[in-house]
């Protein structure tokens, strides 16, 4: 196409592999101008050479946006004060960066113009939703364009063969190492895996596929002991007796525990989730620092936190906080009205944890705060410690005020429940 | 007191220990005629031991009540469904066999004409709380004496030495063995530790507290496979290939997962909880089968269950049913409520997860069913599965269209979100 | 199109107006073979003159369906049992017929062979989205041509009088009177009227409007008394003195408070709701029966319910089910979860409601029940009824334990609460 | 008893009533020195009388605190923006006016060094649970004297009777006036009525009962118009066009509403509710203004709120903030924790909503703002505004990829759910 006048600027989310670079050329011979932008969120990568390869391709300009301070400070340490958590299991590694990677993008669009935004996710995942619903709340007259969602597009490239072709046609360089049977994606927080040969759920992951962490097996068999300080819910202070050291900026604090859980063959996991669209999907991860924020977190709220706060922050925040996340809908008025109640949940969550690291495993072995929630005498099993025995009497009495009336309902209905009941045979 | 006339028929649960025994001595002192109820739920105990005990001490009757079985099916077993876990850490084993205990001896006191009940309960307890209200949700006619309640008793007990001088007083044998710095309850579940030097949640548990499972530290160098089947839900058949063995009775599936983890040191936690009652307390536990079936089961569910079944049942069936657990609710209206809706969220958890359990962990490698929920083509990056890319991009443009609005009011007002806000600086 | 093959057999909801029957010309255009459908699910219709209509336009068969009594017994029962309303306003009584009458259309499609089935729903709505998720929930390989949202259709038919070309074309007879200046949906449940000049929300619905009740300035200056009658929640006889009658088939009980409501000007609402895709629209509803049955039910709930059982009841199966209605998902594994919770719910709601209409309003003027869970005596301030008052002490102190702890750690802090704040100040 | 030396000073919660007079009296022959202290919450009441009967029973203090500002401002409003409401019809008028008179009484005894605090609250009611809750969330280290749970007190003065020839006694003035058979408890919210007569829940209150408002039957026969305007969900300014009046001043809207649904008949309820101590009781309520309110207040939010927030709210803020409310939970961490929500929630809740208020009916007749979340041309079913229909088609094919797959499953298993079932029949 030899238009003389641009269809529009475009800015691509570019990684500098395969697939963007083959976008790159592809935007540009559909007549957009391109500019490439790339987020340092901690991911392993030589962005002096994408940088290089994204200008030879063709990009008009190239952007590098250092993330990682306000990855961490604004989405991973509110996601720890929630201790959020998808299905259980998945502790958001991917769905965390996507926000700060977003709004990146959007401020760049934002100041050089560009009119179309571009990135090479597919149509069957998470990360489009995530990107595109991102950048529409926080630019909602930002036109995105998705090319694996485009017929001409991922018809023509229907395999990794016409993506190297095209790349040859357009003279982008290829990286000769042999593609690894899954995709991945990484950023300070975690390493995920997906796709490939993890798509039959009864394979078990190659033991060369984990990358950030030591296998359990091969950890040192002596266990490390650290402490975490936390304030507000905030990690703001780990400290490391081994190494003789502590660790307080932020960013270190995070780095430090994933050094530390990396070590220890700390954070892998393996599940089948569920994806915003609906479909089912397999998906492996790393996340040494986080497995270890979480069991600290949680078990400092047992002691600073009051029960129903906790109880009601668990049942909504963490819930809905995670599944927004998941979905993508950080930019969003419920996201906002959900988020402000996190400071309120932790005012008293003010503490230290000790813990033993050893082979994937984080152990609390102690944990003290000056909130006073806790009182050792008012727990005490041997003194009395300001209670009244009598009161608990009068406590169970009311209780017991609507239980004995449906008992009593039960038992004129002849529905009583001293028999056993053979549940079991009839649900198995 | 050496009155002609009984006040009154007492059951009691009797536990073989000090304290028991003093109240089974105290309750014929104050003038009632004592039958002795001990429930076999899978506790290590010498019962033959403890009935002589009880009968010597002047229980008129003793009653022995095997309810391993209805403690697995009933209880354990729903629990595992619903995947109950109380404030994130606690699997509930105190409190699932609360239930068929208090069942057990309600049957007795029905049968026997037992007016009253008693039990060795603290006045500042869960359990206490647990077995009162399951005796009037059962029988809300049941009096119930719980002699550490009572400021009679509890005065005249205040401490170990009152209760040995009165076990002397009374002929009441006393284990010579010395006390342990803390207090346990066990059945085929689970142990717990509480009270004594556990009371400083910031003491390490020694090690040679832990009874049930061995140290990680000395838990076998080499992992084992094994795999749990799981029909609705439940599990139907664990095969251990290294043992050449598999189990499928309900109650052998819970044992033989049980010495798996023992010896692989699964299972160990340390929490501060939040009592029924209000009061902050710390507890450790040993909950080895139930810790494998709590991964496993969840790991299936990924395979097996709707996304939107699964988030509604973990918000709603999962908090509230552990909760009931904790609360002593199981005999309620709320609990038969929440617990009518388990089998429809489990009609489709059926299939089989592969597990790798290496010094306290447990990893899932692989599962397998045959529901369909799951379909490798539709997941997978590399083939369309009959999936149309272009639907997405409808998705996503509808999925923001109320995003977008929000957006283009905030801007209008001035409250866009591109410019990265310092939440950390004033959070912390 | 002169096709010597047909494209294939299309069912098409048929409604006998201007819409449907161009669509139904412009598929056998298309070179469709096409079956018209219709439910009587109690709309005011002439249902012969219809299907003369489909026929004479070319439909190869007409299928007539009456579907109130499942209606009424499959899908508005549930609805009154679990007190359902969407945003706490409207009654759903659009959303409660979509699944009866997709189950209709599917089972005929299934009978008939029909490979496609078709409806005239805009592309902007919430039926649309109903129907088909209905449908592929029935029958997934069922493909759905929906000509509002294909360019092709609704580019041609862009405004009303393209399609009164396009009948005058096609010999569609069509009605004389001129359109009114919205939309409507009736079934036996409700009326709906949403479009045209409602679209502005800031319009006063006029008064000639509103069909199915007399405006509240017209009706009886007299109120009336009924009682209704429920067995686990749904009502089996409603009395009506003044006619010395009563009502006990599930259907004649909801046309007779129908007609009662309708008489007394009972039922009218006027909201902006939020739509499944996330647009705000502006609906105006008469649901006469349903706004007494709602009255009613929640008020004998009152009497009969466990009060745990009705929160979480309200929390979870009243919020969730309503919304389920709302969006589609009849035919879902999460509505099958979420209703299989209903029956253990309403197990105690048996009794009789007596009710005053009068001029818009349902008074509730007395209830009474068999259950027992109301005590007069227990309740009474005037005297004690086994009720002992030390118990409450014993009751406030013990949920005063954790109040307490966060008052001291708030006063050791300087929070403490006494002082009043100026809230209202820093909100408005 | 003649005691040289005080037991303590008493904060008494007074009445002017026959109940708090003899509690006076009887406390002064304690031994204890008594401060009188009333609340004026906008009750109808003669506080000098109060205060000369106070002082001439024995009182040596009286105080009068004037709450109602903080409580419209700090408390109604808060409600109000959060649609509070007890088992879906009770809208929390006593509860609402606990804690503010709570936090006066402990400024009160806080600055005047009274370390008891003493109410006339029976022993079975909800109040006593307020009161002292409140009183231990903001001066843990109080004292409570709470005369109906007292043995000695209620056994003495068991019947009206006893405390007559007390009054007598003590020459304690007693009004001539005959008891009502009920009893009440007013402020400028609310007034309540319950016990005596109303304890049978099959009793239709008497006419002359309702004290606040108009029988509908009476009310004026021309309906009224007026509006409402909200800043963040906060009713800002009243205007009634008939009295060609308008109001800004925070307490002035609330009771020139008050005066509008009085005259209109608006705001009577009748339910039966659930204590927090677990007992049923029946209670009968005016709510004028807060009726108005609510309906105006969910109006606005329909226009202005996003769905998701208001979804969230609903579920969680509204039910979690009554339930706290009604339980007497205000001053505690959890209310903190989920009030810190409410102003993110209604940030956008900025308008006017148009009312028309007949006989008993809250009407709503428009409503407008421009927050502009609402967008007349998106919502339009008459063209499209920027609106694409194939979106939906994606939409939709996305929404139904899980219930596709969970359809196939169930055909594949002769579980398709084509033919109607006897649902109705097996639940009646």
């Amino acid at each position: 196409m030899s238009a003389s006048k641009s269809k529009g600027r475009v800015l691509l989310a570019y990684s500098g592999g395969l697939d963007t670079s083959c976008i790159l050329a592809w935007l540009i011979e559909q007549g957009y101008e391109v500019y490439a932008f790339m987020a340092d969120v901690g991911q392993e990568e030589d962005f002096e050479a994408a940088r290089k390869k994204a200008l030879a391709v063709g990009a008009k300009k190239f952007f590098l946006e250092d993330l990682k301070r306000e990855f961490v400070t604004e989405l991973i340490y509110p996601a720890v004060q929630a201790n959020c958590i998808y299905e259980n299991v998945y502790l958001l590694g991917t769905s965390l960066a996507r926000p700060v990677i977003a709004r990146g993008m959007m401020a760049v669009a934002d100041k050089e113009g560009c009119d179309f935004v571009s990135h090479g996710c597919t149509g069957k995942g998470n990360d489009q939703v995530r990107f595109e619903l991102a950048f529409y709340g926080l630019k909602p007259d930002i036109k995105v364009i998705a090319p694996w969602r485009i017929p001409e597009f991922y018809s023509r490239f229907a395999g990794r063969q016409a993506l190297l072709a095209y790349a040859a046609e357009k003279n982008i360089p290829v990286q000769q190492t042999a593609a690894k049977p899954w995709s991945t994606d990484e950023n300070l927080f975690h390493i995920s895996y997906e796709a490939g040969i993890l798509e039959d759920p009864n394979t078990t992951p190659p033991a060369d596929m984990w990358k950030l962490t030591t296998a359990p097996e091969d950890a040192p068999t002596t266990p490390e002991r650290i402490s975490i300080e936390f304030a507000r819910g905030i990690p703001v202070k780990v400290t490391v007796p081994a190494e003789n050291k502590t660790y307080t900026d932020a960013v270190d604090v995070f780095l430090a525990l994933n050094a530390l859980a990396r070590k220890h063959g700390i954070g892998r996991i393996d599940i089948v989730e569920n994806r915003f669209i609906g479909v089912k999907s397999r998906g492996c991860y790393e996340s040494p620092a986080a497995t270890i924020l979480r069991v600290a977190h949680m078990d400092l709220e047992g002691l600073t936190l009051d029960r129903n706060v906790r109880a009601l922050r668990d049942q909504f925040v963490t819930v809905e906080l995670s599944r927004m996340l998941y979905n993508g809908h950080w930019f969003t008025p419920e996201r906002e009205f959900i988020v402000s109640a996190i400071p309120a949940s932790q005012r008293t969550v003010n503490g230290v944890v000790r813990l033993k690291l050893y082979k994937g495993n984080v152990v609390v072995e102690g944990r003290l705060s000056d909130e006073g929630l806790y009182d050792e005498k008012q727990s005490s099993m041997d003194e009395l410690g300001g209670f009244e025995p009598t009161d608990t009497t009068g406590f169970i009495q009311i209780e017991s005020i609507r239980i004995k009336k449906w008992a009593q309902a039960n038992i004129r209905k002849g529905q009583a429940g001293i028999e056993p009941k053979d549940v079991y045979g009839t649900r198995v």
